[in-house]
């Protein structure tokens, strides 16, 4: 449980996500799949003029409008803001958005990215969503419980990564150095199946017991404080790849089981 | 349109592959996200006592059946027979069944497997299907056109690699060779965009204009003759990586684009 929150507090944030996570998909699912013109600049992330830059900033406005008039003392972090500029206020809530995480699947017609929501005390992510609107699957985790839909889950067990489905955005382009991608190398090689492509969903996996571990290097902060609550309230556990906590981001392993990620720490270490 | 089947046949069949898809649906998703048991030999493909492995075999038996009571002259085809002893009757209509293409993705949890089945006239895949019954997607392709869910679905034009979405199942487990992975890498370098671990689902994406272009090895023949149909007749182009038909699998390079098409040969022989 929290120190800063108390139950009633929690369930109040939890229905509030719901009315967030609503409000974004309203602006997401009109662009998801939408014609993305040619130019000459080609089909560009980034450019002010493609639909998804306009549904990522159009939504993280209305999560931002929709928490300030309801909470306006509290402290809104959004991925305009990043990584190195992330400090969360430690005098009032912290609402942490990533509208669409995953914008490289939302560009191409795949339905993994999620819209991102944390609820920070000030000390840690304490209540998380990962909304899949066009799956209609929202995942929320507090000191309440796991929920898919309302339905509860669970990490399922796997004590040895001989056993372990393990997963990674991209094997070859997502590590921040050499270094970090031969880490996840060791791992890859002694686990029973690897799987690339997710981002946010994976974790997802992670925390409904489909998948056992998750290991990223070079997340942002609003990547994955709104993932955390979601996995270990389902039993699991996310931290940096030295074991300390991943609220910042950057090297980020996930796991369903503990011993599995006591393994998984020392092979990235070895 | 084919030589050997006339408009009426091609809406039966169509009309047809509609009943196998929902037979096969009902089998695959109680199957799909049930609990996998860790025993012993872990979580492995193909043995005979995972869910997947029954879901697989359950509904090819279903859609066998189906096929045989209503056209018992014509010939089945499914993944049990394999690569090898491939051999398309060309005196009757040929039904090529893959009940789950991407058991990997099953067993991960991740909705982007499918049912596959194709109407082969003894010369070539005419009519096709790609089914994912989670997602309730259903992709039919045939002369009468490309279909989701029964809207029209089209290829989106993309003239040049540097603006071109590259998808492959895995860059470094799938390729059958490492002159194959290296002719992957080549194109890979000009694109766009690349993204991996989509099965059948990237295909379906180029056949609905949100990708460009797919490049694969080591297919087998009942990977690919349900897709080829339906990128075709949505303005797309299939063959082998030598501009030979796909339809044995192997190599193969799938393009919403004509130009693009040409192109990527090019730098895959280069």
């Amino acid at each position: 449980m929290s120190d800063n929150l108390n139950p009633d507090e929690i369930k109040e944030y939890v229905d509030f996500l719901q009315i967030l996570g609503n409000a974004a998909a309203e602006i997401t699912l009109k662009s998801f799949r939408a014609p993305l013109e040619v130019s000459n600049k080609g089909r560009k992330l980034q450019s002010d003029f493609d639909p998804v830059t306009r549904a990522d900033r159009d939504a993280e406005e209305v999560i931002r409008r929709l928490i300030h008039e309801k909470y306006p003392a509290h402290n809104l972090i959004g991925e305009e803001h990043g990584h190195d500029n992330f400090s969360e206020s430690t005098d009032s809530i912290n609402w942490i958005i990533d509208p669409i995480d995953g914008t490289r699947s939302f560009i191409a017609g795949i339905p993994l990215w999620g819209t991102l929501v944390a609820v920070n005390d000030g000390t840690k992510p304490v209540i998380g969503m990962m909304d899949q609107p066009y799956l209609k699957e929202r995942y929320i985790g507090s000191p309440l419980g796991s929920t898919l839909n309302g339905a509860p889950i669970r990490c399922r067990a796997c004590p040895d990564v001989s056993l372990a489905t393990l997963s990674t955005t991209d094997p070859v382009q997502l590590f921040a150095t050499d270094e970090d991608r031969k880490a996840f190398e060791r791992v890859a090689k002694k686990a029973n199946m690897v799987r690339n492509g997710y981002d946010c969903y994976a974790y997802m996996m992670v925390a409904s017991g489909h998948m056992d571990v998750v290991i990223e290097s070079g997340l942002e902060s609003y990547d994955i404080q709104p993932l955390i609550p979601i996995i270990e309230n389902a039993g699991g556990v996310v931290t940096s790849w030295d074991g300390s906590p991943a609220n910042l981001g950057g090297q980020v392993v996930a796991c369903g089981d503990r011993a599995l990620h006591k393994q998984v720490l020392d092979i990235l270490n070895s």
